[in-house]
């Protein structure tokens, strides 16, 4: 059974309770907040919301942040299923962003997962815009995980901007090609733009999500 | 064996090469830069510099950054003594804060290994100043790992701040007390200061994090 597609919380192997703290304060904030965008995924969408491309644009939107470090593709399902999509109001768009923690699935397994979540976000708020960026490249030299996640984009471009593929799971999903040009001619990738080789510095927010936020204003316009 | 004072690099256990790449990146620019001060330890010290504290304050003292995310006592020690504080010229103030990833290690392994780590510190760098943050509690509700730390920062103070136990070693280290205040009157943690009751937000680093930059200011006014 590919373990994308099974709902999971992690174990708390430290033992502070800090995810599932997180998970409880994201489900009251549910409750409580009418946003029209919603963000989900693991920390480069958590550490966004400390980005200047945060303060000086995405949160006119009128966002929720929903980033988790360290959250796999089975982390952000439970979540869904478990409160964290509950809102009062009609959401408008959700950014879903996470993958690249699952280090030990198959690139098609973790694509599965993924159409899993859309799924679950279909069920719970209708037909509302989702935005998939492509996942990240990692580490400063080529490695067999910069490969994976590359595989999964395939998939993801294949699968939802192909028209042959359409059906009802793709209808209104948009993926944004934010993977490409960040890998230079000589195969490293720059310090200025992800200051440890997998999250993102200022800058980086900027030039990467910089084409989310243009996706999601071009979206909410016609929609 | 307590392995907090033996120098370890961490296993790259998903395989991207991330740690080394940071290492040999803070390597190199300890060679080819002139800081006054050098702030190394884990996350909390790596996301300082994308703080506004950082932004409009600490960064004119002319600093570098050796914050390496997840980053445990031991492999502080290691990257200290494998070349990360070979700088061409003198260094006023050294800010060391690590040890909340040390999960599985008792509070006097971390205090012994810090200890190291500053003997280290002086063997290469001489007299410097030497400013030790205590430990930061984690986790939104009491735990296990709170009072780790706060066993930790026990160690820290009677060693650092009590005159009968002055010597070599101690001379010119400063503990801070930033671990006070945090933890609010119903024993939780509040979002808005670590908002994932471990790592700060801006208003978290500003609270804290100003009391270090007001002591660096204090000591290299009168150092």
């Amino acid at each position: 059974m590919n373990p994308c597609v099974i709902p999971t919380f992690p174990v708390d192997i430290v033992g502070d309770g800090r995810w599932m703290s997180m998970h409880n304060r994201f489900v009251q904030q549910a409750k409580s907040s009418e946003p029209d965008v919603v963000l989900i995924g693991d920390s480069i969408i958590q550490q966004l919301q400390f980005s200047s491309l945060w303060t000086e644009k995405i949160s006119s939107l009128h966002c929720i942040n929903l980033g988790i470090g360290g959250d796999r593709v089975e982390n952000v399902l439970w979540r869904i299923k478990n409160g964290e999509f509950y809102f009062p109001t009609r959401v408008k768009a959700v950014v879903l962003f996470v993958g690249t923690n699952n280090t030990d699935c198959t690139p098609h397994e973790i694509f599965e997962g993924i159409l899993e979540i859309v799924k679950q976000i279909k069920q719970l708020l209708g037909n509302v815009i989702i935005v998939i960026p492509t996942l990240l490249p990692r580490g400063q030299f080529p490695n067999p995980y910069r490969e994976r996640n590359d595989h999964v984009n395939t998939f993801l471009v294949d699968k939802f901007s192909n028209e042959a593929n359409k059906d009802e799971l793709t209808e209104n999903v948009h993926v944004v090609k934010i993977h490409e040009n960040i890998v230079g001619n000589d195969q490293t990738i720059s310090h200025h733009i992800m200051h440890d080789y997998l999250h993102l510095t200022n800058k980086g927010y900027t030039k990467i999500f910089g084409k989310v936020y243009d996706t999601l204003c071009e979206l909410l316009q016609t929609s």
